[in-house]
């Protein structure tokens, strides 16, 4: 099992125009290769602008669709992993999921997350969001087996709820991706203690993608994108403007704090009992043959 | 049901003399109540030096030991309810257990609770404790009924796992007690994220008590007795010297943060399942007739 990897997370601008937004999401994958990245992370609808209205136009089917066959290309030609952010996803029955797809080094699809918990809130200060108005919740954890070892994805509003994260740790993952877009007060009251909270109660890397604040959109976003490790220490973070976080995730550390605080070993299993209901998404099983890693 | 309540956290300094320690807890009740205090919280192991030897030498019966009766008539005396940090509890078949017991206002044992997650760390920095050592471990989660509401008791370490105030809150507590001595190093790294994620996640409050510093001590300890909003916010917290945190819980906060962030409701239940597997301990019903608050 390898045991270090570069991850890259692109805080891209996301704009109303899918063109510029896909031609950006390339363009910012080739530039984390050339930086060495062999992960490499969009943020949660990089593609579409977080309106309802773009949800529906822009909504494409899984696979078939554009945005899927360029996340896969790009993948494939620049020879990294892609944690394709989310896009939403059209479905036979008319459905719209906020759907993340995660691609290989040679452009396979080797996973997909459908977001959970849809983002329904009504704030003090009056911003109100309604996701579930035009979105359907996906209703399976997400953990895919790459040469580092498991991962888990989850996106946004999914990091509220504990149960999700700690089953991935439980089901082995190593590093957890988070495709999210925060809204500037939620993300500057939350944001930093939800990544630490998840990394150090569960001693993996948590790994945040947002898009950058657009201070005009309708729906303004935190930015902030960040690297935690397992102790629960910021590893990396950025500001709100665009831009790319890179970032050399030891695994080592990993170990290291398990060993320091067995937090594993000491649960108590016959008090409290957490279990998923659903068969785990997309696990596949990686041999050493099927990734060729320069 | 109240909506507000002042508790008092003192942050004491142990001593290896447990009648020193007994008087000072004493003394700090009374200071707490004249300052209004309605709960008082005392920390882990507040009459006793966080040394096994002692825990030998204090440990008592629970009912019956004199530390039991000290914090009982304290507790009447002052007419506050009292969260009693914890003491080493002896029982028949020799075992002792880390135990917090839990009075009302007219010095009643409402409640109690035994550590469930023993501390046996190695850290990296050579520090090592092993308190299974010595101690056993509790198999219940301790809830209690007050004039506030449902509260829920847990002991240091026991922070550590999100399942326990993940259960307390699923069942309706409203605020969790921790008397808790985190190291200096664990609680630099760790003690701010553990309470302001138990608080975000379960939209409830939170409030840690530790003992004073003494950098002369065997086991060095953090300090930073602290309190935290269900929002996430730390609404008070005191440095490593011995001192009281006194603070208004306005428990409205909890409901409003509960209006903006409906997560009880965006549970999926259907996907992931939490319980417990005891009965919960202590659950005691207070009608308004039983409790005087003057």
């Amino acid at each position: 099992m390898l045991n270090r990897v570069k991850v890259a997370l692109c805080q891209m601008k996301v704009t109303a125009s899918k063109e510029e937004n896909l031609d950006k999401a390339v363009e910012m994958i080739a530039r984390a290769r050339q930086k060495d990245a062999e992960i490499v992370v969009l943020p949660e609808m990089f593609c579409c602008p977080l309106v309802h209205k773009y949800y529906q136009k822009y909504a494409e089917r899984v696979p078939g669709g554009e945005t899927v066959k360029i996340l896969s290309e790009a993948a494939r030609r620049e020879g990294v992993f892609l944690i394709g952010g989310s896009l939403p996803e059209r479905v036979d029955e008319g459905a719209i999921y906020n759907t993340s797809l995660i691609f290989d080094n040679q452009g396979e699809q080797i996973g997909k997350c459908r977001k959970l918990h849809l983002f329904d809130v009504k704030l003090k200060n009056g911003f109100q969001f309604n996701e579930s108005a035009t979105l359907s919740a996906g209703d399976q954890i997400t953990v895919i087996d790459t040469p580092w070892g498991k991962i888990g994805v989850l996106i946004c509003y999914d990091l509220r709820f504990p149960e999700l994260a700690r089953l991935m740790a439980l089901s082995g993952v190593k590093m957890i991706f988070a495709p999210a877009a925060f809204t500037k007060n939620t993300g500057q009251s939350h944001w930093e203690t939800l990544f630490k909270s998840r990394a150090l109660d569960n001693l993996v890397f948590m790994l945040g993608c947002s898009p950058a604040r657009d201070p005009e959109a309708a729906y303004v976003v935190y930015g902030h994108s960040i690297a935690v490790n397992p102790w629960g220490k910021v590893i990396g973070e950025l500001e709100e403007e665009e831009g790319m976080l890179i970032v050399d995730v030891q695994l080592d550390e990993l170990d290291e704090a398990r060993r320091s605080l067995p937090v594993w070993q000491h649960r108590r299993e016959d008090v409290y009992y957490l279990s998923n209901l659903k068969a785990l998404e997309n696990l596949t099983v990686f041999s050493s043959q099927s990734v060729k890693m320069d």
